[in-house]
């Protein structure tokens, strides 16, 4: 019988589908944005989900002020337009996260409810779910846990338009899921996140 | 017995580390940089890799010009300095991308040298693989094939600053892959840029 050579190489016209990367991925992919004042514990609730995710077989991504601020927007600063924008590129590059089938997670303050509503039209407009996560604390006890010493610095003035302090933080009004980091433990937080991702078909239960 | 209730939610300080994320996704994350002259087939090829390493059970995603042009960068326009910001922001997203387990595949014109090697710097500090590609294809085949009319509206004017015709492509000179196609089919070359993935043990073989 004679070797038959085969590239197997073959593809169709156009894009992946999203039915392709799913099969593949064996999940959906999806936005998970955390908002809250600095110290409410986005970031500690953020970091536990991503590995407990990827302990189960999951595939995730946080974006975070370390690899973001750093990177893609160091060239913002803090003036009104720059935050927007800010939050407006991690909004864009949070879609293509989730186009590629990844559990996306956000870990930002975004205070200003328009700049996160435009992020949740971005993701409608690609049909990609956004899950906005109110991560809440009283400013009273993010105060206290002050982990970076920003709260301190922005009472002494040494920092201005802090959120909760002389920059306002507006509440979400309609986030998928609100997590009152002051009454929850974080195990309890990330049960109640991954129960979302489960009930939404994203991962499997 | 008592039945034991327990969350089975633990984590460990810090960051997912890479081993925990190759592990899970049974490859390592690079960034495939394709670079040329528009009409090269960058796109055709990327378009075509992109579906195979799918196919064949791996996690890729592309970047190109209808999912960034039209989003994270769409406040950008074709000034020196903005073309310069649009492959800066691009690298970094391409950066994440490659951190966060995936072979990414890039498909721009890139003509210049220096951004170019921007982006393989940033790649570099983070330790993640950059393999530049370069796309060639000569002016007078791209030309020819002209899939979008491009250079027929560049040629009469109707495009000012269009690469190859009145615009420098500064040709790679340590590009890790040449591909030469008008020379090699679209399954040669896909399958060369398979065999360097493989080689680099990004995939297994």
């Amino acid at each position: 019988m004679a070797e038959q050579v085969a590239t197997n190489i073959t593809w169709h016209d156009g894009e992946v589908t999203q039915e392709e990367r799913q099969k593949n991925l064996g999940q959906k992919g999806c936005t998970l944005w955390m908002t809250g004042l600095s110290g409410s514990g986005k970031s500690t609730v953020a970091v536990a989900l991503e590995q407990v995710l990827i302990q189960r077989g999951h595939h995730a991504y946080r974006l975070d002020g370390d690899n973001v601020r750093h990177g893609l927007n160091k060239n913002l600063g803090f003036s009104a337009e720059d935050r927007a924008e800010n939050i407006r590129r991690i909004g864009e590059v949070a879609k293509l996260f989730a186009d590629a089938g990844l559990v996306t997670i956000t870990s930002f303050i975004s205070p200003y409810a328009a700049d996160r509503d435009n992020v949740r039209e971005l993701h409608a407009a690609g049909e990609l779910p956004f899950i906005e996560v109110y991560v809440d604390c009283t400013l009273e006890e993010a105060e206290k846990r002050d982990p970076k010493g920003l709260y301190k610095k922005a009472r002494a003035g040494e920092i201005k338009g802090f959120t909760g302090i002389d920059d306002p933080y507006e509440e979400p009004a309609n986030a998928e899921i609100h997590i009152k980091t002051h009454e929850m433990s974080v195990e309890e937080s990330v049960q109640t996140l991954l129960d979302e991702l489960a009930k939404r078909g994203i991962i499997s239960a």
